[in-house]
């Protein structure tokens, strides 16, 4: 089963204590709730806010640096939809199971309280919250955590409620 | 004030009655509760789900065509994030007011209920659920939609409740 090592966001790193077990052999009961990890830095340049923002969501304020400066964030942010895929970044490369990921069910909660600007070095603080094992099928279980996706100024940029469904380890 | 007009996605349609004002002149007082607008289609490439999924969302059931055939989803099928911007691409096309938008606060439940594959045909089904003048900051209000995003086979593959904070028509 390959991985994909190949784009250099994979190069980032936890930033404090790890989980003792690595994504491929990652289960539900490897979760456990009040832990909390940091994992980054991953930084957007003008450019790339710019090509995600001319496909996925092109408004001036992403597509456009000499519009933006007279907007109302002063100067070119990224989208927030892009803002979320370099937490999905970091979330899948570091946090999330590759052996035992079922689905997402969902997420609640998507807040940018802060924009975030080309050169931000963003990091990813998850929170463990719940685990709760199935009772319908007791061979899953629901991962509900906080994620925070902060700046070099320890400022929030992206908070969310994530649900996550993980398989128990195999007997 | 230029506009991105180069993406071929750009050419998706309202597919029932429209807002009465363009987007580029399109104001708080032009978003009226229990309007239902829609807008499509796009549609994802296998090609183009694992280009997002290898920089934003690298799980072999995003990336690996092979491995996602054996996977929880007997597929490949699209990040949730890239689902998002597929969302944000028609939203901002077609929903967005280009001359009033001052940010978005936030977005709640998040859902994903069924998943989005190669060639699905997707489009955007807006209700405006709120509409709301400031107190504080009488030159806005706040919006809130319900979005859902359908496949050809009327199946919901995305809902969301999105904020948006509007100005007013300028007096």
């Amino acid at each position: 089963m390959s991985w994909v090592t190949t784009d250099p966001w994979s190069s980032t790193q936890p930033l404090r204590e790890d989980f003792p077990t690595p994504t491929t052999d990652r289960w539900f009961e490897d979760y456990t709730v009040g832990d909390v990890r940091e994992y980054g830095t991953i930084t957007l340049s003008e450019d790339q806010i710019v090509e995600f923002a001319v496909r996925y969501d092109p408004q001036l304020m992403h597509t456009d640096p000499q519009w933006a400066a007279t907007g109302p964030f002063t100067g070119l942010i990224a989208s927030g939809i892009q803002t979320m895929g370099v937490f999905m970044r970091l979330y899948a490369d570091h946090y999330v199971t590759r052996c035992g990921s079922l689905a997402s069910p969902g997420v609640d909660e998507v807040r940018w309280p802060r924009p975030v600007r080309p050169g931000d070095a963003l990091r990813l603080r998850t929170e463990t919250l719940e685990a709760r094992l199935s009772r319908s099928k007791p061979d899953r279980g629901l991962l509900v955590t906080r994620c925070e996706l902060l700046n070099q100024d320890d400022e929030t940029v992206l908070s969310q409620r994530v649900m996550n469904l993980v398989a128990v380890r195999p007997a």
